[in-house]
């Protein structure tokens, strides 16, 4: 009996003991697990979809989901350029016989890769953080110069209580440090590329954790070091990018900020003198001393009595694009007006308006209107492994922010304000030696902002011939040279399956 | 007594239920709260530091660590250009007089903004991730086209378990959909920038995570938009990169890779038609049909029989680097080698070598020597708020991989092979008028990487005064243009203090 109810009293303590486990168990799961629960007021809905029918849209969905103009802009395996509503298509690959292509193909395909080499290309795949990782740490934006160090922000470990804490700290490009003052056992390999710290505390670690500093130790250009934080069975990788800053190159607008110390005007002629002439007189009437860069590359060099024309002559019939690489290389004030040099000034080429405009946005380039022509055209790029497809649309993007009569757009006429260390980055393609106009924008694409005002207009010399038989001679070559002959227009293709690495355009 | 008895069972159910629950517990906590107790063998040192004793290295320390060459390349508020060793130091702002400089200092800053807006600078501050979150996310490397649709690899939940899951994605710049067919309570916002699940099944909302996608929706080019993910009180932050890839600019080596298809000679003249006749005529010598482009502001045009050569001309006395500009603007090779008018070719000089360098390397640009000038330099670069300071160092920065004899450094002699597209990206700033050199591979810090390979040689043509008398007078002319005046200087200074944003150098 007494033995019997010593034992009961003993199982009445235990029951307590493990009720009050249960109660303090109970309670961390009710509070830990189900926190909505606990707040919630409203009952919580219950969408019916059983795991068992998980289902993907169907294709003809997601197209519809992510098409713009006409073209499915969703990852693909192969892109095609299928002529869409009125829209012509090429295939650059039809530019060459199918005796070289092959051969052509093996040498595209060589000197892609050293571009790509060059470029640190084709970029790694996406680093992905797995749930539930016991570090803080930066997921973007830290960035060192070649040979300079920097503290690495928000390092922070945050796992479970432990008698000893062991951090690893990994780099390949640089070395791992720490400002924090330590005896050598606490850490280990300060200065390596594998940084170890070993304490009993919690508060030495992250205090340590919190001083680690990266130094980038191979002189490099933009490379992207993968720095990883080890903690047991725990990996955290973040990107620490190497890179130097973009060195400024500004231009002095002076102390009155004159229009001829922020806008050069450019242009390119070509056996038509009296052309250029009409222009630059149209220039002098509203725009006395803007400097004017012509380039020529006609038989004649001409006498121009203009102090502020500057004159270059080029070999004869050097090119289109040649000529402008030229003009635009001489500049050297902020902006850089494009004119062809049978245009007309009147008062309504307004080029203030055209700078005010890329004084207040992020544009690199604003078109104005040719007589009401503003050329207005998108560009859309698809990947694909043998090239990419370029899609060509007129009209614009967006209206531009600040400005609700100019757009955001990919390509403009002939008539453009630019930033002229820009424009110098992107070029003329010197090989274009006719007629070319677009191949500019697409090699500017994703390097210039482009936009359009059409409310800036400059007018255009009439197209009637001219008298004086030599003047007539002289446009009678020119249009030889100007016409867009078969010749030049598979050179063209040529030249952007090539060198753009296009396969295909509509 | 029976009740008593039942009372008794009861406990004793209890009992067993909760010690159950209490082993369970217990294993819980060993195997997760130390796990390597359970695995570690050796015994754990026990390093020695109290965290009360917690203290940062001293700044000697530091300095001395993070000091190469001479420049502690640690983050600061200032930087400053004491002489070092046997250095000259230059402040920029005395390139002003005290009375200009407040003004100047306003312009320098207004066109730094404009600068800094249109590059999307300075970066917002790093991205840090909080310990311990439920998800799984990409923390780097995604990237989408303008107006383009991507899936986002990597996310899922793994929170603790829950009756009813709900998580919300949120975009700025783009908007949120997922792949995965659903009945519309479970996901909300589709298309829109922010998407909200709500489920029951932990097999579901992973399945929706794992084909959720990213749309562009504005055209910008190269913006970061953060993506966060929300459960309860948990926010994973991550970045999607909106950018457009780098258009290549291929050239067509040709079918036999000649080597005239593959590089053109540029050069730039004033004053001294014998001294280029000479170079040209050695360059003849060694390549019969290389492309020559001559850039000549000299009063009078000079007659050159040679079908390789393009010459233009250019204003008189228009300038130094204003040539080089011209002159690499109508390069149409994949590379282009820089020579000086009065150089002379000889039978070391190899351009093929140099060729071979750029073709197996990743350098932009390597020099050779100019009878064993190499001129190697070193640049560095330290932040600071009202301008960079810069740091001139003569070496080498290391060897150049695969080419024991080469070496990695910021700048060279007058004399090197360039890839043309990248010079043509820097290119020579026309504004710099006569003696320049080092300017340009200030303005290419950070997109163009340099080498030397010493043993590519090439002469230099003897400074003896000539008979003739008319060159003679050219040659006096030519000198005072050459000579580095102290406007010059002064001119220089001021363009490194506006141009390049630097407050000094040593």
């Amino acid at each position: 009996m007494t033995s019997f109810c010593s034992r009961c009293l003993w199982l009445l303590k235990m029951s307590v003991l493990f009720l009050a486990l249960g109660i303090v168990l109970f309670m961390f799961r009710s509070v830990y697990l189900y926190p909505e629960s606990s707040s919630s007021k409203a009952p919580l809905p219950q969408p019916s979809l059983a795991a068992g029918m998980l289902k993907l849209l169907p294709e003809e969905h997601v197209e519809s989901l992510f098409t713009h103009d006409g073209i499915w802009l969703f990852p693909k395996n192969q892109c095609k350029c299928e002529a869409w509503k009125h829209q012509e298509s090429y295939n650059f690959e039809n530019a060459y016989g199918q005796t070289d292509l092959p051969a052509v193909k093996m040498r595209r395909q060589a000197e892609f890769e050293h571009f790509q080499r060059r470029e640190g290309l084709p970029r790694p795949p996406p680093l992905l953080a797995q749930a539930n990782l016991p570090f803080g740490y930066p997921v973007h934006g830290v960035e060192v110069m070649p040979l300079h160090t920097i503290p690495i922000p928000g390092l922070q470990f945050e796992g479970p209580d432990a008698p000893i804490y062991k951090v690893t700290l990994k780099a390949s490009l640089g070395t791992l440090n720490t400002l924090a003052d330590t005896p050598d056992n606490v850490v280990q390999g300060r200065g390596q590329k594998q940084l170890t710290i070993l304490t009993s505390s919690r508060k030495v670690l992250n205090f340590i954790l919190q001083h680690v500093t990266y130094t980038s130790t191979e002189y490099q250009h933009h490379r992207v070091d993968v720095v990883s934080l080890e903690s047991n069975s725990s990996v955290a990788k973040f990107p620490v990018t190497i890179r130097f800053p973009v060195m400024p190159k500004l231009y002095d607008p002076g102390p009155e900020r004159k229009l001829r110390n922020l806008v050069s005007i450019a242009t390119k002629t070509f056996l038509r003198p009296h052309k250029l002439m009409t222009m630059l007189q149209s220039i002098r009437e509203y725009y006395p001393d803007l400097t004017v860069i012509v380039a020529d590359d006609s038989k004649e060099p001409l006498k121009i009595n203009d102090s502020h024309v500057e004159y270059y002559t080029m070999p004869y019939g050097k090119g289109w694009f040649a000529g402008r690489n030229l003009a635009i290389s001489q500049v050297t004030t902020k902006y850089v007006l494009w004119v062809d040099d049978d245009f007309l000034f009147s008062d309504k080429t307004k080029i203030e308006v055209l700078v005010d405009v890329l004084e207040k946005t992020e544009l690199d380039v604003v078109g104005g209107s040719v007589l009401g022509n503003t050329f207005q055209f998108k560009l859309f790029l698809e990947h694909s492994k043998n090239g990419d497809c370029l899609h060509r649309r007129t009209g614009f993007f967006r209206p531009l922010d600040g400005f609700p009569n100019c757009v955001v757009t990919s390509g403009v006429v002939n008539f453009f304000l630019a930033h002229t260390e820009r424009l110098q980055r992107v070029g003329f393609d010197p090989r274009l030696q006719r007629v070319a106009h677009s191949e500019f924008f697409i090699d500017g694409l994703g390097s210039l902002l482009v936009g359009s005002c059409p409310d800036v207009i400059i007018g255009h010399q009439p197209h009637s011939p001219v008298e004086d038989p030599d003047l007539a001679a002289l446009e009678k070559t020119y249009s030889i040279y100007r016409a867009n002959t078969n010749n030049e227009i598979q050179f063209k293709l040529a030249l952007h399956y090539f060198k753009n690495r296009l396969q295909c355009a509509t």
